[in-house]
């Protein structure tokens, strides 16, 4: 039962594609960082389309319980891939995060091992770490409690040295102080690295962090003086894989050994030894932001791929500029949705967003393992200007691209809400991190006060060295304050330098008005929305800059590839250099050959609640109003 | 196991209350339209809080076949309740409205029995809506396709006259042509009214609405030629009590009489008779808009009610610039999270709106009902003005409401993440409202091009008279551009004259600048965005209006209400004023009596994951994962 329109939606899609005037598979390259990535990524992607397991599109019909067992299923087979196909550590890391596996094991290799690395001694990393690996014991983190969130000072649990034990005893004072969202915790944890107040004769030393066991490995029970389970759904569906959990500890004691002390100590006999940088610990907060620009950029492109595949293969209404009567408009076929200004408008931007992401989480990265090396050092130099990189983008990416994916959701119209468009769930699960590692309200006021010492030092006619806040050089004396005289502002607006100076000079400008403000009185808790606006500012002109670096050094590599770049024209074939697969994207309406209907009817066919056997219950329910009285002798004449 | 911080909640909500300045349910009288309305709505609420199956929150644990089920059970219960309490029409249609019950019944009563009332003859209203009301057939509005949707003119399904047996065929050409989104029409439906293309000897006469039946009211199952079910979930989870459905029909053939009379008619032997005016029928589309205007609002409300609370009672971070030392600071409470000025200026503006699409909401529904009577003598003067102030506001309110309900959820911090936090689930079901009864970038073209065409009166000398659009008035040459020199700017500001005029003279500039672009051989297709915020611009300078209006009226009547209503200041007790009930809220964190996490506790010991029963198999991969080689021998020693 197919007609013109049906068929040519595969055919639309083609040409699209064909009129792209720069080579793909370069652009591809560029955007995964290299073709070394590239080589990786395309093997793995070719490992996981063999596997009916890992697609996702199963997990629509399912109930949270069904799903919680999928990705069980799911991890499961990933780990017999890792035999089977001879995988490394770092390929094995790939086939998780390629897979999209949220399930009730992802934060144990993501934040369980990776603490217990970085935080333990050598002998501690020995003890625990292999039989991580080998999930003889499963992990999480935990650290956020039900009243406490973004206060990490004010956690209420407590580990209190016990020297006549030698132990710790880990108590939950109160109900705010249960641990709470903690991923993995909820069904699967047999143990947790937990952050708590640590007590030595009766004196606070802060949160430090230690091995609690909280489940037996053997049948999964809770162990003595531990309450622990599953926080219920979240909002929108998302993260229904994940078993966010809660845990109080009644006086439950653990072997001193049990504390990290990879920089801070507690002795045998009670001697708390200080570490040699207070901020040493800081760097996995700074890693997990860094992991979150990429991401963002990676979701945002997914949204931005499927809207605008879609918007490719739909029409809607005929042109009415198009020559012709009105019995020539009915035959012929209506209007690419695609080339609605509106829908340019509001889907073009943001495959530009997804690529200067992208291309941020590079840099950002890049900059991350040069920190990482120098803090093996015990040099923490690189950590304050980090900070305030990470804490910016991580605000400005989150925002954008969460808000991004929704409007590409709009801009799909009616059938944007339905499930199988695939941008709700992305949007579901991508949405908390405006929330979590920092909520951005609270991280752009660490932003806002940090470029503030920097401009402190301006004043006192320190030049900023570092390249991310260099901006505020301009502020100096010798620094003319208005750059350039536009003589053709249409022109002279897409030079990278004007660029440059227009983003440093506005966020320059947004700090030292703050400034001005706090000097003139106003209170610090009265400011939050300008220290929103400097931390989007922050962001925006480092993102134009590393943009702007991106396509200088891509350009002398590969010079056609300078116009898509500078232009981000041709969208189609510019979104297709994502080169997601349709596993990836799980999309009826965004599928690569661009059968959106065809594949939205297959999706629909596999609904349960279309087999009576389906809907026994409800179908009851409806027999007894439609026969209620003598309702089936007045229907029967209808 | 309670502590100080939990005692406090529960305090400082009532502390918020009672700093109110002004008599609380006299707000409320005007925010529910008067005393009367406020007076049945209690009425209603007292009989529904004692009815345990109107509690919402035990859906937050239920698969999407369980919620289908529930859901009818509710409907069932409703129905009773007529009997029981001896209820009205209108009462029943407001426990329905205050029950928020989506059911797959909620479009037979919304849609189905109206379309039947509006457009039927008095013998077609005598022969089905009776049988409608008893649920002795159930029904549902079939007008969109999986092809179309804003374009109604080009739905592909067919009505074609067979004059030798009296008989429509009704008959899907293709795939596009599948009714699609139906609700109600996935599971309950034993008839629907729909809209398809009259075909008569060859000839089409455009979209017109027929009751066709497509299962058997005796076991549900679906008439011959009929294929027909359930599309599937919903983006967010939204919508999952309702079957949105599909629909095929194969030369089905109902009787001529099923074509619905009112206004187009089709005789005997084949001849169409037009209606006397062409857009008789057009009322119904305009009323649902009606209704969404409030509807915003409530929502909207509700999330500010929601967040507004739980930042009264919420603490984090202590007040830096509270006196005493850090031990001091230690044991006092931390800040409030509502007295945050980035949480301030994100929530209290949201709730302005929500008051102001309340007074919106009853401003237009006073003129439907004019428009309405009218109407019913043919006389359809207000259509064209009604058509464009309900698409602005419409746009308007769907985007401001649903927007502000997620920003509410953000603003809620890591918790608003939960599903009991409530506003996720406001948001999933409130956000498709941009994009059904008129996609909102398709409604902003048709607000343009209806005020381009008033403006083209004014290029002729001919003033406006609708208030709505008397904005553009402001263009004639004998009123002046610039209404206003500001003396004091800050205050000028507040007087609502100047409002009216600055608001005004934005929407009369952005129109002619239109005009001028088109003008200027800008095609129409380019100017998506400028019609979007010329849309925006008239619906805001409606809302401002409308707003000043209400305020003016109610502060004659109670001069009391002045001051918090033009301040909207004290904004937990206007919040408050919305007198939500628990039940309606359904949130954990927004309950009245402030009780936050103890809310949230008790929501999360219902989770059937907590019993080892709900998860069996999931423990079962997680056995074979721990008990896996020698894993049990390694993690006895850990």
């Amino acid at each position: 039962m197919t007609n013109s329109y049906l068929e040519h939606m595969a055919n639309d899609i083609q040409v699209a594609r064909q009129q792209a005037t720069f080579p793909i598979e370069e652009l591809t390259k560029v955007l995964y960082g290299g073709e070394l990535i590239l080589h990786v990524v395309t093997k793995l992607r070719a490992i996981m389309d063999k596997e009916p397991l890992l697609d996702r599109a199963q997990m629509n019909y399912m109930s949270r319980e069904q799903m919680l067992h999928h990705s069980l299923l799911v991890h499961k087979r990933l780990v017999q891939l890792v035999d089977e196909e001879d995988l490394s550590d770092l390929e094995f890391q790939g086939l998780v995060l390629l897979s999209e596996l949220l399930s009730p094991l992802g934060l144990h290799y993501s934040a369980f091992i990776p603490v217990l690395q970085s935080q333990g001694t050598d002998e501690q990393v020995a003890k625990w770490v292999e039989p991580a690996k080998k999930l003889a014991i499963m992990g999480c983190y935990a650290q956020t409690e039900l009243g406490h969130g973004s206060n990490v000072q004010g956690l209420r649990t407590t580990a209190t040295l016990d020297t006549n034990t030698d132990e710790f005893i880990i108590h939950s004072p109160d109900l705010t102080a249960a641990k709470w969202w903690i991923g993995g915790l909820g069904l699967a944890s047999t143990h947790c690295v937990l952050q708590a107040q640590l007590m030595i004769d009766g004196k606070n030393y802060g949160p430090h962090i230690f091995v609690v066991p909280v489940r037996s490995p053997v049948d999964l029970k809770p162990l003595k003086g531990v309450t622990v389970g599953d926080i219920g759904p979240k909002a929108y569906g998302g993260f229904a894989t994940v078993d966010n959990g809660f845990a109080l500890f009644d006086h439950v004691r653990i072997p001193r050994d049990n504390m990290l002390m990879r920089f801070a100590q507690v002795t045998r006999d009670g001697q708390y030894i200080r570490p040699v940088h207070d901020k040493l610990s800081y760097g996995s907060m700074v890693k997990l932001r860094v992991g979150m620009v990429a991401d963002a950029g990676i979701k945002l492109g997914k949204a931005a791929t499927i809207a605008i595949r879609y918007g490719t293969v739909r029409r809607q209404f005929h042109d009415t500029s198009a020559k012709g009567g009105s019995d020539k408009k009915k035959d012929a076929l209506e209007q690419q949705v695609i080339s609605y200004s509106s829908v340019k408008h509001r889907l073009f931007p943001l495959v530009a967003v997804a690529y200067a992401l992208l291309f941020a989480g590079q840099s950002v990265s890049q900059d991350f393992e040069k920190m990482t090396k120098q803090l093996l050092k015990q040099d923490a130099s690189m950590l304050p200007e980090m900070h305030i990189t990470t804490c910016s983008l991580k605000v400005w990416c989150t925002r954008r691209s969460t808000d991004g994916q929704e409007e590409c959701r709009k801009a799909m119209g009616g059938h944007g809400y339905s499930i199988f468009s695939g941008v709700g769930q992305l949007f579901a699960t991508a949405v908390p991190s405006n929330t979590y590692e920092g909520d951005n309200y609270v991280l752009c006021q660490q932003v806002g006060r940090a470029l503030l010492k920097q401009l402190d030092g301006i004043a006192h006619g320190v030049k900023v060295e570092s390249s991310n806040s260099s901006y505020l050089n301009l502020l100096l004396a010798d620094t003319p304050h208005t750059p350039y005289t536009f003589v053709n502002a249409n022109h002279d607006i897409l030079d990278p330098k004007v660029q440059a100076n227009v983003f440093g000079l506005r966020a320059a400008r947004l700090v030292a008005d703050l400034a001005q403000q706090l000097k003139s009185g106003r209170p610090w808790s009265d400011v939050n929305i300008e220290c929103w606006n400097i931390c989007f500012a922050h962001a925006e002109y480092n993102l134009v800059r590393q943009f702007n670096e991106r396509v200088a050094i891509v350009s002398a590599q590969n010079p056609a590839l300078v116009k898509p770049m500078t232009q981000l024209a041709n969208l189609v074939s510019i979104d297709h250099a994502f080169a997601f697969t349709d596993r990836e994207l799980t999309s009826a309406l965004g599928s690569y050959d661009g059968r959106a209907y065809e594949r939205l009817w297959e999706a629909v066919q596999k609904n349960p609640l279309n087999n009576p056997a389906g809907r026994k219950e409800i179908d009851a329910v409806l027999f007894e109003l439609l026969h209620n009285g003598d309702n089936l002798t007045i229907s029967s004449k209808l």
